[in-house]
């Protein structure tokens, strides 16, 4: 049996399953501070016998193994949850060993499996409360430096937006720009409540498209898979593709939107099951070493 | 022995070399017509006993093994050169194998080897005539869709800046602002000719920061490498780091310019012995099959 979170900023969804990917049981905890979130996901696992722990969690992380403070959530506003040590906690509390991720790499590492992307070099980029993406890249989970922060590039304004953008580090970047908190902050409305022809669309069809075009010129993926709250609506897909070809200016040849840029083939749950995966990962290497 | 070329779009390097990445001669043909041009470099490998031949060459190239048209040079407006047969012409003429890549990537595969970039996941842009990069990431070289087209991303104008831009493809991008032959349209000087303190330098400084940022954001290179013509100045240096924590905002935590943003370890020879190593693999792979 392996156990997987997959840690966001509203929800903690736990599971445990087995190395086929196949999931046994799992449940939803809200995120609150970690005093009183993290008791509750301890207490979920302490039920199952499970091997090794996979963690797929919002960020930023600290994933250099080096460091002192790997597998630590570092700098985030979220109350409670700054520097906290979150691998650590949960070795301690399951004595298990403990894969660690981004939520984000933890989807894509999902949907390459198991998913719209299986087989190829795919990017996950998820649009609802903050913008982030994965990538898969030979086969690997794209790592360096540090994780990748591709909610945080910068973009060129629509020249109808006058919203001065939303992100607590650059304002207008594509996170400050088109999550579904910038959504709402513009118009008023949340995303999920806005009609398909309401001006919104425009500019967020224009920012995400201008988005994949710079990670299409850098990392050239096989396959873009979109999840998120905000990319419920499906009428964004054809779009986005559309205006990334006008964007391109006949200098990208890309494959028909159907097959190009798509819905995560495992809807809610490529997180989750990336997360198993990753649980899956070190356990075998566990057992190896 | 092996055989190595990295085609540009003033001249041609031609070199032979053994395994170990010692180059044993090497020439310089001017980049002509390929009627012109081919029919030296095939004359000058004639007189070695190539086992493999690699090639770096600038594109965009057609690097799909399963296309009808792999190994060309596909939409190049170098006169002579668009859809030219290069893999083929090469392995009619030599009768051996041919390993084929972009100009950046063998320079970026010489660096990763032997140069700046050992051991790291690394990026190495050249900024000259054009602007383009290649990356090795957990020891590989970057592919995908296609390969990457890096300086072709959008960035945001300077606000001094009024130059329309010099890219056939989109005006504006990257290489449309700071390329060696955009430099020289802006201020009827060429950059290697301009003083360390005439206003070009603000302008290339931000759009080369810019970049970067993207690439660091979307990539999280370990080890940036910049070559090419306009990096000779090499005052640009940590003028572009300090403008990448700039635009930053406090957002990443970089390691220090002088390790982080570097000079060719290989001086001009990263594109060559890149090449070099390219037969290398492909002989190695030969033999194995």
């Amino acid at each position: 049996m392996l156990g997987a979170i997959e840690a966001g900023g509203t929800k903690f969804v736990c599971a445990v399953g087995n190395e086929d990917g196949q999931m046994l049981e799992r449940i939803q905890i809200p995120t609150e501070i970690p005093e009183k979130t993290i008791p509750m996901v301890i207490e979920f696992f302490k039920n199952y016998k499970v091997r090794a722990l996979g963690i797929g969690s919002f960020g930023p992380l600290d994933l250099n193994e080096k460091s002192d403070t790997y597998g630590y959530i570092t700098s985030t506003p979220k109350p409670g949850w700054g520097n906290f040590p979150f691998v650590e906690t949960m070795k301690k509390a399951l004595n298990v060993p403990v894969a660690f991720d981004t939520d984000v790499n933890a989807a894509v590492w999902g949907e390459f499996l198991f998913g719209a992307g299986k087989g190829f070099n795919c990017l996950y980029i998820t649009v609802g409360t903050g913008i982030g993406a994965g990538a898969v890249i030979g086969g690997k989970r794209l790592h360096g430096l540090s994780h990748p922060e591709m909610g945080h590039i910068f973009l060129r304004r629509h020249p109808k937006d006058k919203f001065e953008g939303f992100c607590p580090y650059h304002k207008d970047c594509l996170e400050g720009l088109a999550s579904g908190p910038s959504i709402k902050k513009r118009w008023g409305i949340k995303g999920e409540d806005l009609l398909e022809d309401h001006p919104a669309w425009e500019l967020e069809i224009h920012y995400l498209a201008q988005a994949l075009l710079q990670y299409i010129l850098i990392l050239s993926p096989e396959k873009i898979i979109m999840g998120g709250g905000v990319m419920k609506q499906s009428h964004l897909f054809p779009s986005i593709h559309s205006e990334v070809k006008r964007l391109s200016k006949g200098f990208l040849t890309l494959p028909p939107s159907e097959i190009y840029i798509v819905a995560p083939g495992l809807g809610d749950d490529s997180g989750i099951l990336g997360a198993l995966m990753l649980a899956k990962e070190i356990n075998v290497g566990n057992l190896t070493n």
